[in-house]
């Protein structure tokens, strides 16, 4: 399963190189990430049991630059599940074209909001977890 | 009373026109606001009362424009104060010099944050706003 | 003549109140005005002519806060155009509501891109502006 | 040699969470760059050889979070040159305190401004950022 968005460049979004920050990139990821838990239904069921999805690491590569009027399309999937932790991989591509803008995974934990602790990811939260995840081969 | 603050424009304030984004300098603004209340004791008394600072409007002259590089000064003074509401007038100037790169006045009132609804300034709060009102000609 | 654009609130548009932050705000208007830009057409026009918008006062009022998952309207209309200068009026509503969360007057100026100066508004782009202005008690 | 900066945790850094939100730690990174490529000269010497800094990953740790009020010290030391690229690594803890709060290797190359081209790291400059690598076991 995978969910796509798209974002059109602003003037406010550019810097000193005219070209996107790299700090916003982080917005436009966590906006698409917003809207994938939406679809999905997961930032109600994730709520209900009381757990928060807290970063632990991004690891984003910056490919190309975009620019003013440019329009992104923001794919995001889930890859990766484990005991620990699970992982978003989020790709920017320049809409209507192959070109990869930027590319992040996206390393997460499940936060019990009354303990403020990481929990482990089992039973029926990591069955729907591995339900989400990017089938091999899927076409984003 | 009034209280100077000093940033260094960087890359990533500035917008496609290489000038520092409007929205921007109203963090600059806020970022200044905070170290006058901390700088006065304002912070710790206002909290202490549970009430908090709610602005109801901005009104900022964009005078002239600031880039890469450039070191500005944000000056903050109470400007203001009546039973309702009350007045921070900021300037931000070029360091150094007296070219005003733009100025504000920030318009707030006092939320008491138990019961989410304004509360009238008056006694002991009044008295200690009008300590800090700016003295007519003091320079800034 | 007016236009709509429609934004979500996302956890990363609040600050310490839980409430979008003010700054954050100005975003929004000038992502509408970019929309009303290439919507009207204008802003082709006026880069062909070499004209800039350049923001000269925002004044604007907090009426009520926004907080996480609210959708907010926003309208965006030319109200006011003379030889000098011209406001763009914007209204920020809770999305299905008549709650207004914010409304703001933009003045700006017409800069000449090559000279950095700004330019009398005249002729054939006074013309244009006037019949870009919202129509007396036309409905937003 | 590494460089140290300082910075506070304001209300408009925080997001739904009271926490410093993730995007905004990178601009308090690239903050701490600019300053060190300040005090190193080397961005009058980058400039001088019309070279501009480009970013192509960005792979940062949180490790704690931060809030309202407290301060945070960044510092900022080459940690890597190679003829393509280099790494710049970043460690932002709690001020006066050993907790780390995030850690980040920022790797960028060399961009020659005039053909938008990355170029080799190697003669003069590949000295002057060897000369500037964390030397082993640097106390920052």
């Amino acid at each position: 399963m995978s969910h796509s968005s798209q974002i059109k460049v602003r003037g406010f979004h550019l810097d000193i190189y005219q070209h996107v920050n790299n700090a916003r990139y982080l917005e436009f990821l966590e906006e698409a990430r917003w809207e994938y838990l939406e679809d999905t239904g997961d930032l109600e069921y994730f709520q209900s049991l009381g757990l928060a999805w807290v970063i632990v690491n991004i690891n984003i590569n910056y490919r190309a630059s975009a620019t003013m009027g440019q329009t992104l399309d923001v794919t995001t999937a889930l890859s990766k599940v484990s005991g620990k932790s699970a992982v978003f991989n989020q790709v920017i591509t320049l809409a209507g074209t192959d070109t990869i803008v930027a590319d992040a995974d996206i390393t997460f934990v499940l936060l019990n909001q009354k303990t403020g602790k990481p929990v482990k990811i089992e039973g029926e939260v990591l069955e729907r977890m591995e339900g989400h995840l990017k089938a091999v081969g899927e076409e984003l």
